[in-house]
């Protein structure tokens, strides 16, 4: 080992510490004496190598700041929940139509046939190692078979295995958009599109819907934002917030406009199959001949188990747009931090193939029941506007704020619904939709019933007939 | 509704589509005529307000292409081994002692009390919904109790449950780094650091590691590497590909090094605690009392269930030096895409409180006798260097590659062993550390005596008595 000599570091505070210098690496080039600043070396020798001591530029104080990119993470319901007052009445206990999580009250158990497939996986430990990022191929090829039809053919290849469908729309903006480019979000919509979007640096443009004509986009809306940066457009279907369920036709409309314009579809489609029957919901890549399609989905609502963290992207290529440059950046974002949990992908074949139908129905049916329990209710409240979803578990409500001089805004008025009544539901502001409610449809029947009793009650409290109103009635 | 009229809407191709348009609007503003290169409309008015329509900017045809992000996710390991010629000899079975999964050979399973946790939390349906972003209150509670000392106490707010280990690497490197700042990153090292940080524009500056004295860091180099936008130290501990761990005092002097740079640190720590008997390994944050730390671990390699995705954040603020802000930063962070699979985090309670002592000693008692086997094994084979690990799963191995002529480097050398032997070990190039190969000590012992041997006929066939080494000699 070669011999070692000290040199005394110093800085504004005094001796700090000693560094060890290679003593045979002084010959010649070594260390410059002390200098400026109290400082000592400004280059140090290693093995020969002169290294920049870069002394001037050392920090002299502790300062560590988050990154952009954390400051640029917003998150639209945290914000406007966070900074409402919600003190519920101590009289009436808390009734929750605010959470987007269908297990919450336990009425809405997973099959049992799910839980063994997971019990199985454990079981079995073949599944306690490292998947491919990608996923299990075995557990992709399940997705394929399942998410396959005639009009859309999908292979294990065409199937990326994620972490929850958000890791999903994740790897599915990140290997389409560059920063400074636009993506195209609805308006109402789900707020993590925007979350993730800007937290990349990539702008949002929001394109309407239209509340009258059960949600669908408005299409020259949607077309006059698309420009030359637009690098995808997103559409979900069935909607979160609004439970809505876009026909075939219109679907087709909205892939005419990005076959126009040549972008391609992120097809947030975790809901896809929660539509109340009578109502059909094909996928949008079973109505394409032209437009690429990512499509993100998950075991998250139909099989309940939001937590478990499973969703996928379903690559469906058309004419080799996407080509393998696409495929290969895909599969190079799921390297980063690899996918799913090794079990459930384990579990996976078996809960697509083995849950019931009957399932299935079971929570399709409750959800349309108590949709139409609260559509009903809400109907026959002056001053309210609720419109009846199709789907997913969700219904909004419009407010007509003229006729409630007591409250600002939707924040306001869900703010005091929580004071008084001791219900929340989520204001729309959170979803850029401002004088609209939330309401998640997938509590108790009895919860749901009650929950409308009250905003009855406080409607009624604070409902003022609208002399604006009456002169218009007058014309 | 109002009324609409329908204006035929043109591309080069011809007619694609009708764009209906609110016909009250067009009053006025409205829409202008047809235009150059047969497009139709250069505005159109939605309720009243004008769109530009940015028919120029049309794309015509389709092109999408992958983001920069997915471009410059790089992961050294599949560049090198995709690019070799992995032949295996068809009379000798395959052994990969390249896989860094304790469980591919069976020969290492979970503890029984580990699998019956997450049944018990399966079975519970307790744990089906979204858990908080940062994790279950419990959870976290449970991990900070674990993992806390009196020298580095650790409350439940300061645990940040995540997807992997590597989701915790992101997340910290995500809260700590702008583009175009540096990080410093062992070398050897695990490639993910490099990963990660070039797909987000930070650079990556590799300080060295000295095989010579164990694996230690070249503490000047690392001094030396500093400046302004370095933004974090990330240091490895047990090391992953070396199997090194440092002792308390060479881990001292690297917190004096951060010290006085006042640069945070960014611990690796997923292989704490698996050290030889012997051996200790304090964790970075109990040595230091005011360099702020962010420590990453997790379930996967003291457990054996890499595939589970249960890893955390560990803060360790000093002074206030983090404060709210980034732990702020890291809440949002964690927002994105949210955590690890919800039973899983059920089930970590258990894991970390009812894993017998026995089942871990067991573990490390395999590990350090294969690695005994294996270092005194190769350290007899003429050309090889091997050092020996003190902890994690791996051991290093030096190529004397005057001495074989036949190879060019590390690579060559490796491919040419799987050609001939059957036998796969990854070339540390993938670790940026050429004319080394990294050699996995999980396989069961008769496969790694077998592969011993195997290593040993090739170099004694490759083996050349170097001239330049015996003039050496003469001096």
């Amino acid at each position: 080992m070669d011999s070692k000599s000290y040199l005394v570091q110093m800085n504004g505070n005094g001796v700090h510490g000693k560094i060890p210098v290679n003593a045979k690496s002084l010959n010649g080039t070594g260390v410059n004496g002390k200098g400026v600043h109290g400082h000592a070396i400004h280059h140090v020798s290693v093995n020969g190598t002169l290294y920049p001591a870069k002394v001037k530029s050392r920090r002299q104080r502790w300062e560590v700041k988050p990154s952009e990119m954390a400051n640029n993470t917003l998150n639209p319901i945290r914000a406007i929940v966070d900074g409402m007052k919600l003190t519920p009445n101590p009289d009436k206990p808390m009734i929750a139509l605010s959470i987007g999580d269908p297990t919450v009250f336990g009425n809405l158990p997973t099959d049992g046939s799910v839980l063994q497939a997971m019990k199985d996986a454990i079981d079995s430990q073949k599944y306690n190692g490292y998947a491919p990022s990608v996923g299990y191929l075995k557990s992709r090829q399940a997705v394929a078979n399942f998410c396959s039809c005639p009009e859309a053919p999908l292979e294990a290849e065409d199937v990326i295995l994620t972490s929850g469908c958000s890791q999903a729309i994740d790897l599915a903006i990140s290997v389409l958009c560059n920063p400074g480019d636009n993506i195209l979000v609805p308006c109402p919509g789900f707020s993590l599109y925007k979350t993730l979007a800007v937290s990349m640096g990539i702008k949002v443009k929001l394109y309407n819907l239209l509340p009258e004509k059960s949600w669908e986009v408005d299409l020259q809306h949607m077309e006059s934002l698309i420009d030359e940066r637009t690098s995808c457009i997103i559409v979900t279907n069935p909607s979160n917030p609004c439970g809505s369920v876009f026909t075939k036709e219109h679907l087709q409309k909205i892939l005419k406009v990005a076959s126009r314009h040549c972008v391609p579809i992120l097809a947030d489609e975790i809901y896809s199959d929660m539509v109340f029957p009578g109502c059909s919901c094909p996928s949008m890549a079973s109505l394409s001949s032209d437009v690429p399609i990512l499509s993100c989905g998950g075991l998250a609502k139909r099989w309940l188990v939001p937590g478990w963290r499973m969703g996928w992207i379903l690559i469906h290529d058309r004419n080799n747009v996407f080509g393998s440059e696409i495929r290969q950046g895909l599969v190079k974002l799921s390297q980063r931090i690899l996918g799913a949990c090794s079990i459930v992908q384990g579990a996976l074949e078996s809960i697509l193939n083995n849950t019931p139908q009957s399932f299935y129905n079971k929570t399709i049916s409750f959800l349309k029941s108590n949709s139409e329990i609260c559509f009903n209710e809400l109907s026959t409240i002056p001053g309210l506007n609720p419109i009846m979803p199709s789907g997913a578990m969700y219904l909004m409500v419009g407010i007509d704020l003229e006729h409630f001089p007591d409250f600002k805004n939707d924040v306001d008025f869900t703010e005091r619904l929580v004071t008084e009544q001791s219900v929340f539901c989520l204001p729309a502001s959170a979803f850029e939709y401002p004088n609209f409610f939330r309401i998640v449809v997938t509590v108790p029947e009895e919860m749901m019933l009650e929950a409308c009793s009250r905003i009855r009650e406080f409607c009624q409290r604070h409902y003022r007939p609208c002399s604006r109103d009456s002169n218009d009635l007058d014309q």
